[in-house]
């Protein structure tokens, strides 16, 4: 990389505060930055940083106007023109050009778009459809009468279970595991026999799916993933769980049997989810947090169990309080006790 | 689906409780149920939603004897009765047929069992021995010496590796790992050196195991899973492990070495339990709960660290006692003081 | 295993006490021996054992000289020792002899080491580099540009993307993805558009990768596996992390981006890290921690929110109190009514 500050400017449309022929050779995180690198502060909370980077040029938001040693790009989105950026100067993206490679094994009635790319050794059985653009990777399987968009990226050794519907932009990461069944049992005497699982699971557009996730097919009707949804490494969602539009699902989150999650939904990692309850648009569940009955719309959660957080933290604060509490009672002991001596 | 109540009665010989001429069309979960559709109630916990529910006939155990607006179909066990439904008006099951593909890799001296199918780019290594009807599924990956039973169902992707014994009617989901080598080190001057893992791993008959789970070999000796034992995905089970007949291992759950689960436990979801410690029979350990010492049997633990539920409860009850406590001491400093006062 | 205490503890340089005769005829653990057995205690506080043990002879550390029933072997280091003797009486290991399987595609410009061995169906892309002797399981993918170096040990179905740096001696177990992108997103009014991941991994020699683990490739920069580091199953580490030489990470555990781990820490089973902070050398996490702030050096911490563990301890143990607080407070508000209503 070896770019003026005036000519990224020019490209993310930046205002330039500061030295606009300072030379950039990188782009780095805010601490990790180097003199010659390029970076950004995508939240004002971390505008101290400006004083202490090593950074050359640091884009901005139109909320940063502060005069640092620094030169700056102000911009509408810092992220998201940082990432135009690192676009340009990132190694050359790896394509998978369109073709069917010969030893792809592809069934009876299967329907590819155009300018599929079908990498070595995937299985396709019958009556898929595969849309326009769509890369599908090594080793991956893709079950019967499955259905999957155009343009979407479906990364080595993903295995997509038969009747699953996909739509179109989705990214699936290696290794995860679409449509499994769910897991549902009835006990008789002591022995579990296996409840059929005859639904499916749906997944709209622009979703994000990362790697060693399972999502399970449902007992009947469908699992569903919503448009925009993001969903990280390690994620465990269970049959019939509903996930509503652009809703985040961190990493090694569990979301039990026939959930509701909302829109705009963030759950941070590792938390888990109980089954059959209505999580509500926008809501926040924190990281570890273990929810056992509904959360309101809007609203934050964490701990275990979950409670809103100004209550858990609260409660946390309370908690700390303990040493200092008892050593009180024991002052009101002593003090009783003289009262008593006075008095008996 | 296009049947009577009293032709699907016929089927799961039930009794019906209204009529029996009513038309079904599809199958459904009770909250979600359309007019035209069958579903059942498991649990008499849930009755009041007979109430509520728009299915046109319900399932139900011979507990349920209302008088509802809805017809009910009394049977002895209404999960397994829906479920026998279920598999009757389910999308055709998707059926691999016996034969050996010609792109799967046989090593020598595999014995083969008759009417098996092994699938693409499986690779089957020397000396693996597999049962009569057992499916292996498309780029499964079975070590030397290892020993499948008869009639299990083998998803794409699972990794088995070498000298792995496994019963009868067992199925593995996708992506999931039996044998990789159990976490032990050697650590001297801060280096830690591999402790070979010349164990194997044991898993019994009719055992059901989800994908992406990961159960370990034996340090020696054996790790063990029991009859009838039905895990979840993204399951860890470590080095040495024994789990008893028919317990259930809910998603996301770690079970650490060397520890004994007895027979008909429930560990449920995201919980975690320490090395060289023994769960007793039927004993229930709750979700995300942290278990660091001996469960004895018939015992319910939740919680981190993980106590017996009615005692977590009262400790939770406590916690949400103390803003009031805190309230009280301050009422009594107060109530001192003027007495103090008073006396002084 | 037919051998002579006598015999053994020459390959070990042990020196007996006991009965250098007796005939070993396995190897177990300390509980689970049996009569013939050899076993071994690594840790002094195990030492009572030694009078329970059914085993024939046991391999002891320095610190060990009482004289019990059974025979010692004392050496420097048990672990170590006992591991040479279970590598000479275990199964005969699996080799994988060099050579390219006709099945595996290489792509251009690949360089491949001598004696390295290639398995079936295995994808290797353009311009790989793989060290001498290096073992590529059966349907392995390895990306673009990817460096594996000489002795490493990859089971089948890892999938390692492209540009990856990989040490010598690693073994990687089967289902692992390295280099999957990283977590990012910019969200613009509630949308959430794609932070390319140009960065890679870098992993150090001699480290160990459980299976199915995940460790997400860099934002920019990469995310770095020191030396010696050991990783156990179903392990999450996100982009940018950074994880000094010779730390162990236990099943299960979650690392948030650009969290740095300093060198010989443990993180213990279910733990998790939030993002943007730092573990300090030889630090330990307990298990299921939920660690929300830097981490001291040579600092034990537990709990959810973490604290060191002795604050952690005396919390638990004020949290057990609370019924007999509540019962003081009661009895302090009975004694002040007596005196106020004496006082009255």
């Amino acid at each position: 990389m070896n770019m003026k500050v005036k000519e990224i400017a020019k490209i993310i449309e930046g205002e330039i505060i500061g030295d606009g022929d300072i030379l950039i050779t990188g782009v780095s995180g805010i601490k990790e930055a180097k003199p010659g690198d390029l970076t950004f502060i995508a939240n004002k909370k971390y505008k101290n940083l400006l004083y202490t980077t090593k950074a050359s040029a640091v884009i901005v938001g139109p909320d940063i106007n502060n005069s640092v040693n620094t030169t700056l790009i102000q911009v509408e989105n810092p992220s998201i023109a940082f990432a135009k950026i690192m676009s340009l100067v990132g190694p050359e993206p790896i394509v998978f050009p369109p073709g069917i490679h010969p030893t792809a094994i592809i069934g009876k009635d299967v329907k590819i778009g155009k300018d599929v790319s079908i990498q070595p050794y995937a299985v396709i059985e019958d009556y898929v459809k595969i849309g326009d653009r769509t890369v599908i990777g090594a080793g991956v399987y893709i079950g019967h009468y499955t259905e999957i968009g155009s343009d979407c990226l479906i990364y080595p050794k993903v295995v997509i279970r038969e009747r699953i519907k996909i739509g179109n932009r989705v990214i699936i990461h290696p290794g995860t595991v679409i449509g499994g069944d769910g897991f549902g049992f009835a006990t008789v005497k002591g022995v579990h026999h296996k409840i059929p699982q005859i639904g499916t699971v749906e997944i709209g557009d622009d979703v994000e799916i990362g790697s060693n996730v399972t999502i399970d097919r449902a007992r009947f009707d469908k699992t569903y993933i919503g448009n925009g949804v993001k969903i990280d490494n390690l994620v465990q969602i269970a049959h019939n769980v509903y996930i509503g539009d652009n809703s985040i699902i961190v990493a090694q989150v569990g979301i039990s049997g026939s959930t509701v999650i909302g829109k705009n939904v963030i759950v941070a990692g590792q938390a888990g989810i109980i089954g059959h309850i209505t999580v509500g648009d926008n809501a926040i569940i924190g990281g570890k947090a273990g929810v056992t009955k509904n959360v309101p719309p809007n609203t934050h959660v964490t701990g275990f169990p979950a409670r809103e957080k100004w209550e858990d933290m609260r409660f946390q604060a309370y908690i700390r309080k303990l040493p200092e509490l008892i050593e009180k009672i024991k002052e009101l002991e002593k003090k009783i006790k003289k009262l008593e001596e006075k008095n008996g």
